[in-house]
């Protein structure tokens, strides 16, 4: 069960939402078990696209950026979430260290920030925000547009434990993707928890590696219901060897598309869907929606242009993009207010706690909605009809929800996977 | 942390409910060490009564029955907080057996039911269930208003396990608080979870011992967060053999009334509290309100006239009192539409998950409410102020709605102390 949401999407329920909903207790059982085999991930969000005929994750984020857009409603959902989640790692911590991303210009962002320590503090934590960034030499306070003041503090390392001046904690919660490399600080720790650990950032982590675990877990549950697992699995392929730059290997990324391509259109086929099949190339190690480009043909890859090759080439932190991902792509058929939308799904430890929608006004049902132009709508609780199953009609709204809610937290039960498999040995003792 | 409700009271809020909020870090932190200790019942609500100089809770229900009052915003935490305490007890449970109370005409009490078993669906249980009563000889449907139907099932009882016709489940939960006497079906199963366990019920169960495991907490309590104990907390006594109709027993409970109403006396003095103290004489094992007296004088109770002593003498089930707890009454200041009210908060193991208020209009601050005439009003999802210590006035409802939470929650570890106190020691292997 998940909360209840308004969703953007009325049309009739199809085929794939009506058999979640009818196998709803299977669904939890299942997802009951896979918990006892695999620890979630503290947090994470899950980018959803919703075709009708398919609903698929296209990206999961385990430094989840956006709990400042969740609606306010959630707020006691999020908090009792942590509460379990917390329990798990440190039971007896009373301490709490943060430590964000480096943009303490992104007002957005520090919100972001504020509400994810208030989540925490609301569960019996004390929580202080250390920050990465050199320039914080003393505690800093930034007010907030909310009237709110965030206050972040240099980083202090002893020998084998992280802190900041007086403050000795027992977890240290990433909300920093790493992207810019594990820095040495963070490294060596005695006794402390880091949360997520340092592999599930983005200097280690490949999305293939997630979409690889992500195709078992599909299967397996796919198999459970008894429905076709690529109905919420988008098929994909990988190019380890790519220099946009010097247009080195575009062969091997217009051999995969097209591979991609002919598996989409034979399931297009399969089922008479009458769109137009697309993928998308993104960077295997990127984020923010940068590096990512939409192709509909093999040929478009080898004819890239100056700007083009240029905008693929770097991401986040101006890493060189050498490694891509080719993922079938998912239209979306949700629109909120006329424009293209995507559900984005918010879980804390194995909990779906909330969730909004990334609205692009300017761009089309078959492009990357992350993107300069984007806002964010709330999904609101929805506050009639809260027994989906028994007094409402199929294609309600909190009924649509939930088929949400599960395919997050396959989404989520994947990244567990994921991050067991990529765990570095440990060292021998 | 709790959902933060719509709450009656709107007078200003008073130095307790200040000291809890500013403590709420301590606070939580301080539970969440004491259910490392001590394991929450299954579910359980809590009277309270606040009358603003004191906010204590009155009586724990471990069978809560009014699951169906609750607003359906909470039905997500209420799922959310069933989850956990499953996967505590029997985390690969697929089959639950719920057993409630035989009122088969009482829409009000099967509607509990029915929405009880919809919260465990979701949390992907099968659920069944089993009825007591023995005139259930195959599955009985039983319409509801709100066009849902509920089927009870005749039990089956193998040597050691007990379901219902081609059903074996891993736990069974009672919403039937087993004051008739614990029914020998029930006894000696094997490798079934009860949960609450049998001795919780009213069968064994007395008010007096989880008013003394009350004591206990509150003392710790308040000392952690320095307080007067006092204020959370009402002074009781017992008598222990006491026969209304035969008028013996009387000496004791003159005594125990004039001893409890002295300590009162002696706090309002302290505290400058300008209302006239008085107890509320309870039968030990009783429940529904009945067995319940509200005495301003020792004396009154020398006096009882036959239809006060008809009244004090059998509760639910006919059972004849012969114990009787004198607990000091607290004033409740709250009103609803003019009318006396008083806080009811659910929980689920350990997690808030809603509430309502028992609303009496024929009632004044200082009678039971619990009483023919009372009606339920659902407490309400606060939508604004969502962060009660930051942007908003101390007195919002969000803010007594939190310290609500508190002693509710001090109460439900009062009974799991109280649990563990009472168990019958096991039988050696």
């Amino acid at each position: 069960m998940v909360p209840h949401l308004t969703t953007a999407l009325s049309g009739p329920l199809l085929d794939l939402e009506r058999s979640f909903l009818e196998n709803s207790t299977a669904i939890e059982r299942w997802l009951r078990g896979q918990w006892l085999e695999h620890t979630p991930p503290f947090y994470s969000s899950c980018d959803l696209r919703n075709s009708g005929f398919k609903l698929a994750p296209v990206d999961t984020n385990l430094f989840p950026g956006g709990f400042n857009n969740l609606n306010p409603a959630f707020l006691p959902l999020c908090v009792q979430a942590a509460m379990a989640a917390i329990e798990k790692f440190c039971p007896e911590a009373r301490n709490l260290l943060l430590i964000p991303e480096n943009h303490t210009r992104n007002q957005f962002y520090l919100q972001n920030v504020a509400q994810l320590a208030d989540i925490l503090r609301r569960t019996g934590l004390n929580v202080r925000i250390g920050s990465l960034l050199p320039e914080i030499q003393a505690p800093t306070p930034i007010d907030l547009p909310n009237g709110q003041t965030l206050v972040l503090e240099p980083l202090k390392r002893n020998r084998r434990r992280l802190g900041v001046e007086g403050f000795e904690p027992c977890a240290i919660l990433l909300n920093n993707d790493l992207s810019a490399g594990i820095p040495e600080i963070l490294t060596g720790l005695d006794e402390q928890y880091v949360l997520p650990p340092l592999h599930a950032g983005w200097a280690v982590r490949r999305k293939s590696n997630h979409f690889a675990a992500y195709d078992q877990v599909a299967n397996d549950f796919a198999k459970e219901i008894g429905i076709d697992p690529w109905r919420i699995n988008p098929a994909f392929s990988v190019c380890r060897s790519v220099n946009f730059h010097e247009r080195q290997g575009e062969e091997c990324l217009a051999a995969n598309v097209a591979a991609v391509l002919d598996i989409v259109r034979e399931k297009y086929r399969e089922y008479g869907i009458d769109e137009t099949p697309y993928v998308v190339v993104k960077a295997d190690a990127g984020t923010y929606g940068m590096g990512v480009m939409t192709v509909r043909d093999a040929d478009e890859v080898i004819a890239l242009n100056r700007k083009q090759r240029n905008k693929m080439s770097v991401v986040k932190e101006g890493l060189e993009v050498s490694e891509v991902i080719i993922q079938e792509g998912v239209h979306t058929f949700e629109t909120v207010h006329e424009a293209v939308a995507e559900p984005v799904v918010y879980m804390i430890d194995r909990y779906v706690v909330g969730g909004f929608y990334r609205v692009h006004t300017g761009r089309g049902k078959d492009e990357n909605l992350n993107a300069p132009g984007m806002h964010f709508e709330p999904l609101a609780f929805q506050t009639c009809c809260n027994l989906p199953d028994a007094g409402c009609s199929p294609d309600d709204p909190p009924n649509r929800f939930y088929a949400y809610g599960v395919v997050a937290r396959l989404a989520c039960l994947a990244a567990a996977v994921e991050l067991e498999r990529t765990a570095p040995e440990l060292e021998p003792a």
